[in-house]
């Protein structure tokens, strides 16, 4: 096994694997990253027990230079170090011994022991299945939007992820964790069987954003109890959550008795004021009272203190009167994933969802219940 | 109690005082802020069990204007998130109640209960001692380069900080672990009495860097069993380490068998290279060998892998045969305290310090002790 790689490219390329890799299980091996050099490319792969990943340098790319092919399976963390370390453009990579590599730049020789290939599991990649392909940047930017919505330690175990699914060429990304929901919608291009449905686990989903550049698209592969995302010449296959995701259209409110449009950042920060920070990190309750061309903003944190202020700058349709009490951290935080200048805040009585959206982007929705105080 | 002041400025003031505040002790009042709103001025004040703080704003500077005196006793970590919160330039502070403080803005207003003034301690700041006069950047530079030497919780307790001392209107600042010494020298501009010496604890002096700023100069009032910077509207008072500092000047070797004049950058990155992460953090060895106009470093980690490089580029007076092993993270963090283009290394044999110095600041100096391997 001998070959020599722009040392950047490989670094990027061992980080991908690297990361899902969870030190922490009994087999070494296990918690290597599989190096199979082919005559025309290396594939590096690395897997946990919920995600794997394989993602491939093909000859002609990245100064890739294949001299003779085999197979290593190497320990990501010391790999990625030592080649943090070297000066070099290129590194020089060859088995010296069994169990050692070498890696080499112009002046300096690293020897690094390394683990038995034969230990390692064979890994399937299912790239044949129900498809969608969207473009990275808009499931980048979806996920990140949505995932606001999801509690990693949800009891109810469908709810610790996000759903995916298909109705009538609209892609839908769900969130929820039973206080707020969180919804996206792509639109497709090409006619897809209404039957994709699929739940991606909360770490996949970190992961799935950390591997998602700006450009190009994604393949969504779903089958049987695996996605793989397909991205560039990267594969992300992970398991999915069991169970029926709630149907979070029934909650939807679709009247509203008030809706209030406002500048998004200047309530952001409004609100941010009026969440009172407190000792034990509970969280706020906020209580907004619209009344007539004012809007009062009230909170209060036990043995702390307590917030007031009157906000003008807003236009209005409909009920002038709404006196309503919600968590701020609810509401920064769905404000936050708004990347545009106005938002909505649409309100039905106190007891209604209340939702937020904004015209500049149609295609986000955020709901958040309501708290009742005393 | 009732006062106006500018927002930027009164959080720089109050987040001097809160750093040093341990909030797990038993008596909530001490881990308050103390703010004495006089007719002229307001003197916040802090304290831990080892350093206190007392900073001036004074009428005139900073937006302040005081309409009423008065003294309260606030909690500091939500006084500061509260005025971080806010968009005024200027924020207004008032007692509404006898233990609840309004700050308000133009259009918001908060309410924060405060604790009982009359529950904290009288804390004396002494001005008057033996007197040492050095610029501030002088000493936050000093104190950067000497403190990588200091273990906090080295068990001879005198170690446990920086030794400052002065001989021959030489202010020198020293801290040492047993393994290697870290000295820097100031030169005075004024006569001082030579009985100038005391220890300050580490964590006082890191705070004491935070509170630095670049210009103008801090006074060092030695007095006792405690000492106190002057650093102009701010006192910071410590408590010393008790014991008798070793007399590093011992070991200090004046005359070397060999010294080498290298690149600072190019040798940093040399030794990092040989610096092998392992999975215990412990340190990794590194063995210099000089033979004729080569360096060679090798290195080597138990079951990790081993490094090789032959280094050429440096310069070379006396013995060209040398042979040293030392711990490679004590030689990074030397260089890395040296500002300047060029280091030198200066070697007696293998048992002798290591001392690293430059021609570029003659006025710091860290030396080594060297590891005897196998």
């Amino acid at each position: 096994m001998f070959f020599s790689v722009n040392r950047l490219a490989f670094i990027e390329e061992i980080n991908k694997c690297n990361r899902i890799i969870d030190s922490k299980v009994p087999t070494p091996s296990i918690s290597g990253i599989l190096l199979e050099i082919d005559a025309d490319k290396i594939s590096l792969i690395s897997s946990n027990t919920s995600m794997s990943i394989k993602t491939i340098i093909n000859m002609g790319t990245n100064d890739l230079l294949i001299k003779e092919t085999g197979t290593i399976l190497i320990r990501g963390k010391y790999f990625l170090e030592i080649l943090r370390r070297m000066d070099d453009d290129i590194v020089n990579i060859s088995n010296i011994e069994e169990n050692i590599v070498s890696l080499s730049g112009e002046k300096s020789e690293f020897s690094l022991n390394i683990l038995n290939y034969n230990d390692y599991p064979t890994i399937g990649f299912r790239e044949k299945g129900d498809i969608v392909t969207v473009k990275n940047n808009d499931l980048k930017k979806s996920l990140n939007q949505t995932i606001i919505s999801v509690n990693e330690w949800n009891q109810k175990i469908v709810l610790a992820g996000l759903n995916f699914s298909i109705d009538n060429s609209m892609f839908y990304i769900t969130g929820t964790d039973g206080f707020r929901v969180s919804r996206k919608r792509i639109q497709l291009f090409e006619d897809i069987p209404n039957k994709f449905e699929t739940n991606i686990p909360h770490k996949s989903v970190l992961e799935l954003i950390k591997l998602l550049p700006e450009k190009g698209e994604c393949k969504i592969v779903s089958v049987d109890s695996h996605v793989t995302f397909i991205i560039n010449n990267t594969l992300f296959q992970t398991t999915i959550l069991e169970g029926q995701f709630p149907d979070v259209n029934a909650v939807f409110p679709t009247d509203f008795n008030t809706t209030l449009y406002m500048d998004n950042k200047k309530f952001f920060k409004l609100i941010s004021r009026a969440d009172i920070p407190s000792e034990e990190n509970t969280s706020t309750v906020v209580n907004l009272i619209l009344n007539n061309d004012s809007i009062f903003i009230k909170s209060n944190i036990h043995q702390i203190g307590s917030f007031e202020e009157i906000f003008k700058e807003f236009e209005l349709k409909g009920l002038d009167e709404q006196n309503i009490c919600f968590n701020s951290k609810y509401l920064i935080e769905s404000l936050k994933t708004f990347e545009t200048k106005n938002v909505e805040i649409n309100l039905i009585d106190s007891k209604k969802p209340i939702v937020i959206s904004s015209s500049e982007d149609m295609d986000l929705s955020q709901i958040i219940l309501p708290m009742f105080s005393n």
